[in-house]
This record gives C-alpha cells, structure tokens and sequence, in this order.
C-alpha cells in the first residue's frame, strides 16, 4: 500500500500548473490565484504625511514654549501644501502631506492656537509625527508572489498600491461525476436500495469554494456506455476530471475500465482511513482522479489526496496545510493506515466523534476537522496529536 | 477608554437578526446561514446495507467451513432485493441493501464461489459487516443548528438527508462608505497629497468573503452635503451602515456631525491597537458602524470589533473565534491598549512584523494572523500568546 504522503508526492510529480494568466479587475480579484509575483509600482506613502491633527514646523525655528509661530497654510488630507515659509508653522491633519521645509508635527494637545498663531508647549524629536514616503512599501518591492490566493485584505493592499487590476491564473476547470445506480437525486423519492446522493454535493461545493469553475456531469448509471460519454464530455470541457466510486475492484465498477480504454488508470491502495481505493489517470490527456464511493471517504481523500494536486493544476503555492498541536482527549488503537478522525476542539483539546465509520458523513457537519493518527500508532489520552481544522484546507 | 470586550460586549447587546429566512435550492446553499434547526426526515443509511463485496445469509444457516449455501439472489448496490430463501446465500454488493432474512455478510476474501454456490470458509460475527439503517443519522434527530454557516460538507450531509433546499437568512445587506478628500481610485493618476484608496477595497472583499451583500456607496468627499446623500442612500438599501474615516474628532470629519443629524451616533475611544476611533450609532433605523481610517486600523477593527455584530446581524452561531497558542519569537513591551499584532506562523512560533504601524498595509499581506497582546502586558520570547489565524476570522 501506498503511504499518504507518497500518494501525494506521485500526483504531485505528475502535476503542472494548467491554467492560462488573465486580467482580472480588482474588485473581482479576491480569491483569484495571482499568475506572476506583484511589484510596486510607487512608494506607498507615495510621500511624507502627518500621523496625527497637529502643526507642522521646522524643527529649528521652534522659538521655545512661550513663543509663537504664525499659521501661514492650513493642509487638509488630499491638498498639496506650498513650500512653508520661513519662521511659520501650518496647520495639518492626519494623512495630510509634510510641506517642503518642515521637518516635524507637534500634535495638537500639545499647542495652543488662537489669533493665526500657535504656541508649542513642548517640542518633540526633530522628524516625529511624521510617516516618511515609502515607509510602508517601496516602488519594485515584491509585494506578493505569484502562486498567492488572494485573501480581502490583499486586494486592499494592491489598491493601495494604485493597481486596478491583477495578472491571475483563470479558474481551474474540473469535470464532477458521481456513479452508481444506487443514486437517487435530493428532492426525490428513494425506492428501495436506494440512497441520496451526496458526493456530487460535496465535491461540487468544495471545489467552488476552492474557486474552481465546477463542470457538473451528473450521475453515470452503472453503465459502461453512459460512463463513457460523460466521461468523454468532462475531458474535453474541463482540466481535470474528478469522479466518487466506481474505482474499486468490484464487479460493477465500469469507471475503472473506461478510463484505462480511454487513456489510462492506476489503481492504488493507499493506507488511508477513510479511503482506501484511489484512482489516477488520464482521459485521452485530461488528468483523471477516482476518489472512492463512501461519503467521509470522498470529503477526506478529496482534502487530503486529491487538494494538493488539484491546487498545482491551478498554480497555487500553498500545497500543504500546517497541522496545529492539540492533545487527544481520546484513545485509540492503532491501526496499519494513516486515519483522519472527525474531532472536535475545545480549549481543553480534541474530542472524537464516536462513529468514525466512512458512511458516517454526519461526522463532518458535527467535527471541527481532522485529527491525524500516523499508522501504527496508537493515541492515549493527552497525547499531542496533529489537528488541521477545516479552514487550514481552504 | 473601552476594552475590546465592552465594545464587543455593547455592539452585541444592542444586535439583532435582521435578515429574513427564505428557502436556497441546494446546489447554492454553501455559504448561506441556516435560518433554522435543520432535522433529519428520514434515517441514514435508510435501509441494513452491505459494508463490503460478498456473500449475505442466514448466521444460523451456515453448514460449517466445508459445505455450500446456493446463491438465490445477486443485489447491487441500487436494487430492490427479496427475501432471502431459507439455507441459501445472496451475493451482494458494497452499499447494496441486505435482504430480509440474512442477517450476517462475509466478506469475499472468506468465501470460494463456483456453480451456483458459495464456501463459507470462515464465518464471522451474527452482524458483521452490515451498516444498520440509521446508523449516521436517525429520523428527526437535530442534524445541523440555526445558525451555522454551511461548509461544504453540510451541503453534502444535507444531500444525503433527500433535502433539495434550505431554510437560509437571506444575505445581510451592508452598505459601505469610504471617505476622505485624499482619496483617488487605483487606475487613476494619483495628484499631490493624494493616496490610492485601499479601505474600500479591504471592505468590500472582506464583506463578501463573509457572505453579505456589498452596497457600495463609493467615496464621499469631505462635504456634509455629499456623506449626508450616501448615507441616506445606504440607509435605504442595506442592513447595516458601514463607514471608514471621518469618525474622529478632527475638524474635517463630517461623517459624525452628519450621522448625529440623521440618527444618533456615540464616539468610542477603545482600547485597541491599532484603531482607538470607533463610532457606533444609526443613520434612521440603520445601524451604523464608523471605523478608522488607517487601513489596518479598518481591517483589524472590522474583524475584532464590527465582525461579531455583523454575524450577529446575518443569523450566525459562530460570534467569537477561539484563539490558538503560540510561543512569541519575538519581545514586545507592554501597552496600555490591547494590541493585535500582524505575526507569521511556524512550528518555532510566531515571528512579528517589523513594521506595526496602523498605516502599514504590507503587513497584513506578509502576515499569517493576529497575536493578541492584552492591555499593560509584556511579551517575553517564548512567551505562550493567543495566536489568531486569518481563517478563523472567516
């Protein structure tokens, strides 16, 4: 069997970036993969400005705390200040720009103005109040590099920097399909041996909200014939193609037999639980992954397996989550597979959902993530173990 | 001054739902809050299924490792089975529904098929290898709360319940305003003293991101006249009133004067870094929330303080994120204000940004998340810190 983390590396090492650059508009740019590394094209602040209300003066012509200066320009945010005479001082508001000649602010509850004159009480440090052009960012600083998702606070970011608009990568296409004539649609009614059809659902949203473009194929009855159109239809319109079931050596499973017909296909075992069976290949030249049938089974190996392959096809950077440390407040066997338990966190540490079955999708709504248990060991209560909570797989 | 959590703690008190539920077919239903306790109608699995390929019979009927059972029935997984004839095995599938009468499973690898009939050499357990009906989920059991924002999973757990649509608050409406006559949009030319305006941009993709509608009202120069037509404009269309810059007590902002006219508005001085100004009020009806004009004043201010009264607003459980621990790389001294700090993750701990200006915008890009640095405390190297990663902000 393969480990998790050499299946991981197997599709890694087939895997490319397959998706073109495009120019996307910035108040759509959030969550878009940025296609080339983002250099300012200005410093930001593009010039000295006031960090506080205040005056601005020359350092040198303070005339002590019982002199006065005289207000020769009042600067608001947004103006452009003159040249500050000599001997003066200006009134200045936050954000507002340094004017030529003046070296420092004094905030304003340390002045006293009246009568187009100011009285500056106590005198800072020659420079203070003041935030210096470029402090922030300099012109032809990498800003953020090519591979980055781009979360809120990086679009604010590129505005900042007078960019309208980003070089991202367009949205990774993958073809979904679930099989299995035991499938019956939400909002149907289920005859007998009949189940609903969740996989389609997870996979779908998951992928979108890893922002995929999501080519939705439907359901392939138990029938080489439909599995092969549908098949056919996904590798021609998507990137790649991403199927639930129909991979494992069972008898009716007709997935695994038209793909090899149709390009190729690997069958593997990894020494995953929930998981097992596991499928790689192509269609025609379409990368093709099978997950397994069961409903834990296709969220987990999809998180897990299927993520970082799919995030280098979209050119994504960050390809492996970083688990956090949390103590087990649970024991368990150990087990010869690497098993993802649904746990729930609390300041006191993990706690285990009691059916770890991979039917028991109910675990995924009720858990915060996934503790790791490594192969072959065993967790006792207050054990360190790795935690990666949803969020660290978005 | 306000602590963050009296800020917090007053914003909630005087929240409330203001979003109606309405029914969200279940392909777009990832994202959305659910408007009520979502129960299950039927049990998960609905049927007894096989957990694996193999054989179904009768424990009892078992004639011992060398005799036969004949093969009455095949069930797929999707077909209707009968009763099992008494003395004789059904081959089945994984997730094919066990027929009544057998009440045990062998798994493939124990048996010798041939003719017709089936060796049982090894039997196991009465039971085995059978998922009882209800199993994951039974009947009217509370599967999902009021509250919560759907993950991917949930769509699918929700799938497998037969439900094709969700009970959902309606999106939150906010309208956002920017202000400040130095402001200039990314794309255009950029005068003296003017800056790029980046708050519009962080508060648009992170509303989004949260799942509310965005109104955007654009910028308003600094004229009562022109923020008194916007926020009325907001007011009309959205929830919630949202604002950045023109709160505190310079004399050019005239987002509080005009608020003040057309409802009411209270000035906060919280103890927070960055961000101390913070206004909270009502334009008519509609609440209004004033953050700083900083740009990472805006960001952290509205993940800390504006985030839980808005998901309070929108229907959301999830108000408070629960911190995680991290040892500092990193001396900070003490500050009368809590302090939330822009820091980098690894499994050393976490690194700080050099740069904690509330104007230096790079350092939420650089960042991984917040460190939390509580009012009059020091920082030692290694010291455990609250560590808030950007996710759980979402």
């Amino acid at each position: 069997m393969l480990s998790v983390r050499e299946a991981i590396e197997t599709l890694l090492g087939q895997s490319a970036c397959c998706v073109e650059p495009e120019s996307i508009p910035l108040p759509e740019a959030a969550g878009r993969v940025l296609a080339a590394d983002l250099r300012a094209p200005i410093d930001v602040p593009p010039a000295d400005n006031s960090a506080m209300d205040g005056y601005a003066l020359r350092h040198a012509d303070w005339p002590g705390p019982g002199g006065r200066l005289g207000l020769s320009q009042r600067i608001t945010a947004g103006s452009a200040p003159g040249r500050l005479e000599d001997g003066t001082a200006a009134r200045i508001f936050t954000g507002a720009s340094i004017p030529p000649g003046a070296d420092t602010v004094v905030m304003q509850e340390r002045c006293e103005a009246a009568d187009g004159a100011v009285r500056i009480l106590e005198l800072p440090a020659r420079g203070a109040n003041i935030r210096p052009r470029g402090q922030d960012v300099r012109a032809g600083q990498a800003v953020l590099a090519a591979g980055r998702r781009l979360r809120p606070q990086d679009v604010g970011l590129i505005a900042s920097l007078g960019l309208d608009s980003v070089a991202a990568f367009r949205r990774l296409r993958v073809a979904v399909l679930s099989t299995g004539d035991e499938l019956v649609e939400p909002g149907q009614p289920a005859g007998p041996g009949q189940i609903y059809n969740s996989n389609r659902f997870t996979m779908h949203a998951q992928l979108a909200a890893w922002g995929f473009d999501v080519v939705d194929l439907g359901v392939a009855r138990d029938r080489p014939g439909a599995v092969r159109e549908l098949l056919l239809r996904g590798a021609e319109r998507a990137d790649v193609v991403l199927t639930s079931g129909g991979v494992s050596v069972g008898e009716e499973d007709h997935v695994r037999d038209t793909v090899a017909e149709l390009g190729r296909i690997d069958l593997w075992r990894i020494a995953v639980k929930p998981g097992k069976p596991f499928a790689f290949g192509a269609v025609g030249d379409t990368p093709f992954i099978g997950l397994p049938g069961n409903p834990v089974s296709v969220f987990v190996t999809l998180l897990v397996i299927a993520r970082p392959f799919l995030f280098a096809c979209q050119g994504r950077d960050d390809l492996a989550p970083t688990p956090l440390r949390a103590p087990a407040r649970f024991r368990r066997k150990a087990s010869s597979r690497e098993d993802y338990l649904r746990v729930r966190a609390s300041e006191d540490g993990l706690e285990l959902y009691d059916n770890q079955s991979s039917g028991a999708l109910f675990s995924t709504g009720w858990a915060d993530g996934l503790a790791r248990q490594p192969a072959d060991v065993a967790i006792e209560e207050g054990d360190p173990v790795a935690y990666l909570p949803w969020p660290l797989f978005d």
